[in-house]
């Protein structure tokens, strides 16, 4: 066991086990305080609700809660680990929301495989909860569970680990596209994986401009072509090409995509491709290939990696905490596109505004303070002009209300 | 709108709506805790739990952490107003967990009424928790969901409604016909109810020693009588007598246990009793007759209501905290009827041994802090004898910790 681990389970268990508890957030300290609280007061906020539902977000903490929701079938890099298994991961998920956004969480971790009665179940608890955060749920399932419970619920629903990864990797590559003099619309990509997280970023990337035609997808078995007789989402990826890998499709590539696991891509790979290549290589712990050696053979390459220790790091923390902000704070019925997309573009921005922007800093740090009052504000005013909002925010009232919070949390 | 109802909606208002925030245990102040808490170190804690299930209870909250779900059918005296407008009766139970045991717990608010729903609703969430609190839930589906859950999970699964009533109205019952020097197998007791909470206090007083022959349900109708063709519950506890009304069976009653309404009992039915009555008028806010009432016509009779500006409240609070902390700590797979026996005996004992027991003094306060150190111990040992504990505790170190917490916590 490496030192790492080590101290990670020490961490986990030290002092209570675990990373969260409740907090009481009012005075239960006497006899008339527990009067308030709970019987007989607390009739009053329930028949509050009763008649008018909305008064759930001034009486409770419905309003600030989001569920971090799996069923641990796709946890981190370790695949179908179990319910249980997945607990830290979403125990780690919900302090992340606490931490940049002030945001409670509660985890919940579901014994349960069938889309259908995930579905149920999590549809099930939506009085309780201000917004649900997806997490660690295989492919394909998670895109008809996702699909499913929006359709059915009024609160936001965002599987993090589809569009929390595609927007951080639009920012950064909106930004490494744009400093290489390059068009978006002409950059030929070539993605390696195609579960959940790699289809979102492709579908993200052409939110943004990129154009089908010049993405290449490839999963285990090689280039996602018509010749294939694919299905669902891989289908819609299949090129008409003869090409069967990614050597195949890496010449002449603009960006490489990595979204599956180490080994993948060589250094020969990266040679294939244009001047000035950008390479995500997003596989966690170990990249497709380390930087230090795509390096190597493309010394001047922009390059961003899933790892803290290393530039560029594509982190989902940097947007989920502020799109859910966002989205409490104007009571968003959804996350919608154009919520995504303004989160895209004030990524993207505050790295280009700060002065070490460059090929080793194409997207802000995970613990930059002006995160949360820069990025979000934007994402509301998205969530407003888009019709979601079911609030109008004072635009300056709320940026101090933000600067507040993040001086308190950070 | 009363004064308390005014002042119960500006307590869940003020500062953040509602009652329950989460609290962070471990440091997250820099990138290396971060490293620790989330990607990469938290994979350490997930494959060691997926290796060895138990081990959640070290690297999780799990071991500390209750659920308490209802999906708002039976809410207070409130009836079945939702899923939503019941969150501030369940936040309000939450705090209660926290703040007379230090348990933690999440509340989580159904918007389901099929009774197999929302058993496999609740089933699939037991990854995620030590305890099931079942709370507010309508009778009769409480009885069947809280059997089917008791039977599918390994976890204890406890329906406060129903049992915690019913033990502290044992404890309370115990010490008042012992006090009048009565026998309980020999008292006539008569029940205005016919809910869960008074179908579970039956059962209770049947366990420790009354005899069901002695006891005279009543509902809305009257009472349950064979003449009536009841079903389920109801038939179980049907007489074979031609009495029907309240009045008819209050003939020579000793006890009267009213979990039913207000304006259910008269002081004529009152001056139908024994010498001495004892008379639990549970009904809430409201009791079935005011304590005044009762002692013009009855004056050394032994009066518990449930509300606390009366002597002797029946309150769940003084059981379910310490049920759950003792099933926690000895790492018990379900509350059996050897634990809840305990609580009844260690609660009666408590009210026993202090100077103030008497006919206004049947059972502790609720902010009594001798009750987790001296109530838990006892049940948690009765875990232990009776075979359903995972952990065999040292009694002294376990008194310790507990007086311990009770000191940071009251």
């Amino acid at each position: 066991m490496s030192s790492l681990e080590q101290k990670a389970l020490e961490y986990h268990k030290a002092g209570s086990p675990g990373k969260v508890a409740i907090a009481v957030t009012k005075s239960v300290a006497n006899q008339d305080d527990l009067a308030l609280a709970y019987s007989p007061g607390v009739a009053a906020p329930c028949m509050e609700i009763a008649r008018d539902p909305a008064l759930a977000y001034e009486y409770t903490a419905k309003g600030n809660l989001v569920a971090v929701i799996t069923n641990g079938s796709a946890v981190l890099g370790l695949g179908n680990i179990g319910a249980l298994a997945g607990k830290p991961v979403m125990e780690g998920k919900s302090i992340l929301f606490k931490k940049f956004a002030g945001i409670d969480s509660f985890d919940i971790e579901l014994d349960e495989t069938d889309p259908d009665k995930l579905v149920d179940i999590i549809a099930a608890m939506h009085p309780t909860f201000g917004g649900i955060n997806l997490e660690d749920i295989k492919a394909p399932e998670c895109f008809y569970i996702e699909r499913k419970l929006r359709e059915r619920l009024s609160i936001p629903v965002f599987h993090d680990d589809q569009h929390g990864t595609a927007i951080v990797v639009g920012a950064g590559m909106l930004n490494a596209v744009e400093m290489t003099g390059r068009d978006i619309a002409n950059v030929k990509i070539v993605c390696s994986g195609a579960g959940a997280a790699a289809i979102a970023c492709l579908e993200l990337l052409v939110d943004i401009g990129a154009r089908r035609e010049n993405i290449f997808v490839c999963d285990s078995k090689g280039v996602l072509s018509k010749a294939r007789n694919l299905s669902g989402e891989k289908a819609d990826w299949a090129q008409d090409t003869s090409a069967t890998t990614l050597s195949d499709v890496m010449e002449g590539a603009d960006v490489f995509l990595g979204v599956s696991g180490p080994g993948v891509l060589s250094q020969a790979d990266v040679q294939r491709m244009t001047k000035q290549p950008i390479v995500f290589t997003l596989a966690n712990p170990e990249p497709e290939l380390r930087p230090e050696l795509v390096r190597e053979v493309a010394p001047d390459a922009i390059i961003a990696t899933g790892r803290s220790d290393y530039p560029n790091q594509i982190n989902n923390a940097l947007c989920f905490p502020y799109l859910f902000r966002a989205a409490l704070d104007t009571g968003a019925t959804t996350i919608n596109q154009e919520m995504k997309r303004a989160c895209v573009t004030a990524l993207a921005g505050l790295a280009r505004s700060d002065a070490r922007f460059g090929k080793d800093y194409v997207v802000p740090g995970l613990l930059d303070d002006r995160l949360l009052p820069t990025v979000t504000p934007k994402i509301a005013q998205a969530a407003m002009r888009s019709g979601v909002a079911r609030k109008e925010l004072d635009m300056t009232a709320y940026f101090e209300r933000l600067e507040a919070l993040g001086k308190h949390l950070l």
